[in-house]
């Protein structure tokens, strides 16, 4: 379960370092949240943000950005974060997660609030939609696939076939990732969770034609908009952009309220030749 | 001029503090590069961006994210910046502006690098364009409306007339501000000044019939993909969703070669009603 998976104990009474209040968290990087032996970065980075909710005592993540230093390998982990400004409706937070060896695995910054309300009295307006995405029905789990990494089997993911097909050797020639997302056994979705859900697709370029086996994730920023509602949700993810040895990977979730509850971008490294 | 305006002076030796290597620096607020007397968010990422890579020993920024806390006043500022990560290609690293009352301003996180020679291999792709924007000299200089505020004053930004009418309010209906920009003088663009261009812009919202008069910057992320050729940058910013009290401003910035310079959101808090 991603409750679980994620679960972060205080292991230090909050303290003061360097002029900000500390709280130390203790968690377990779970062995079969993988791609290759390498923990999901969104997994990674769900599991700093519930450290981070834990110490900023706000119910909900708005802005979230982590920076991706070392491999998250499956053991112990300890996580630091240091409250930089609690104000009347936001907090913002840092936070940086050690391996056992006191490597830095991801360094985290974010602005934490309460969704509930939030909107009240504020003007709406959009000209986004879902993703164009085939009925549930069409698309079949990630997990199914011949070369899912374990990762997979941790969520319920359901690809569209127009944007999978590379799984078989059948490259769409663009670079969108489109699928419906659930957690396993009904658990429900969180807030929290989303900061998983926007780094659980396959790589986008897939879809393309390079000689790229693997694209690490530099940076990664998640705004989350509102709590979802339960059931499925969708997502759109796209690159534009391939150049100067890096792209972005760019997207929106939606639930099955057609509400946009999270939209994410990140930036992620291409091997030079 | 933008490299005087944002300049650091180290004030410490390097020392370590909690384990990281620790750098101070000391700034001054420029006071006419202000919106209702609040220094330009850009402007101010600008002068952290500027202690980072001089703390980093890195040239470029490569994706900084930063987070605003507090307004950021004409004054003396320090800004203490700490490394989180040195690796081969890229140093992470932290940041945050306090002013002369102590209270932070904003707090930043980042990776820098060497965008010379990031490129050399590595594949490019792309189905992304500058943006569709009147010929310069059609687009009146901001600094010459009625209500343009200081800041306007210290850059060059021309806006396209289809997106500039709300100045003399005919709103366009659609949020989003489409420009050219240069700095004054023919001051060199640098990688670092890619971040106070990145939120140079009028807010998109002035676009919309919406009762909203302000729309202060909880986080602004910015991607810098290369080093601009020298000559004008035109930026393409939109905004999508205002949903939940919130709105995204999403956009990119294109050198005169038509290269993709810099890609950057942020997301603004909406006033409730």
């Amino acid at each position: 379960m991603f409750e679980h998976a994620t679960a972060v104990t205080r292991i230090d009474p909050a303290g003061e370092v360097d002029g900000l209040i500390r709280s130390t968290y203790r968690a377990e990087v779970q062995p079969d949240w993988d791609i290759l032996g390498n923990a999901n970065g969104g997994y990674l980075l769900a599991i700093v943000g519930r450290a981070l909710l834990a110490a900023t005592g706000r119910p909900d993540p708005i802005s979230v950005t982590a920076h991706y230093l070392n491999p998250g390998r499956p053991g112990p982990v300890e996580i630091d974060v240091d409250i930089v400004r609690a104000g009347r409706r936001f907090t913002a937070a840092r936070a940086t997660m050690r391996n056992a060896e006191n490597k830095p695995v991801i360094t985290v910054l974010g602005t934490f609030g309460d969704l509930v309300g939030q909107a009240d009295g504020a003007p709406s307006w959009t000209d986004g939609a879902p993703p164009d995405l085939a009925p549930l029905s069409d698309c079949p789990a990630v997990s199914s696939q011949p070369t899912a990494p374990p990762f997979m089997s941790r969520i319920d993911l359901r690809l569209d076939p127009r944007d999978s097909g590379w799984a078989y050797g059948q490259k769409s020639g663009v670079p969108e990732i489109r699928a419906w997302f659930r957690l396993l056994d009904d658990e429900p979705l969180t807030s929290a969770a989303l900061l998983l859900v926007v780094d659980a697709l396959p790589p986008t370029i897939f879809n393309l034609d390079l000689p790229v086996g693997w694209a690490p994730t530099v940076e990664l920023t998640a705004h989350v908009r509102t709590r979802p509602v339960q059931g499925w949700l969708r997502l759109g993810y796209r690159t534009r952009y391939i150049s100067s040895g890096f792209m972005e990977v760019d997207g929106t979730v939606w639930d099955e309220s057609d509400t946009l509850v999270a939209q994410s971008r990140q930036l992620a490294l291409l091997p030079r030749g």
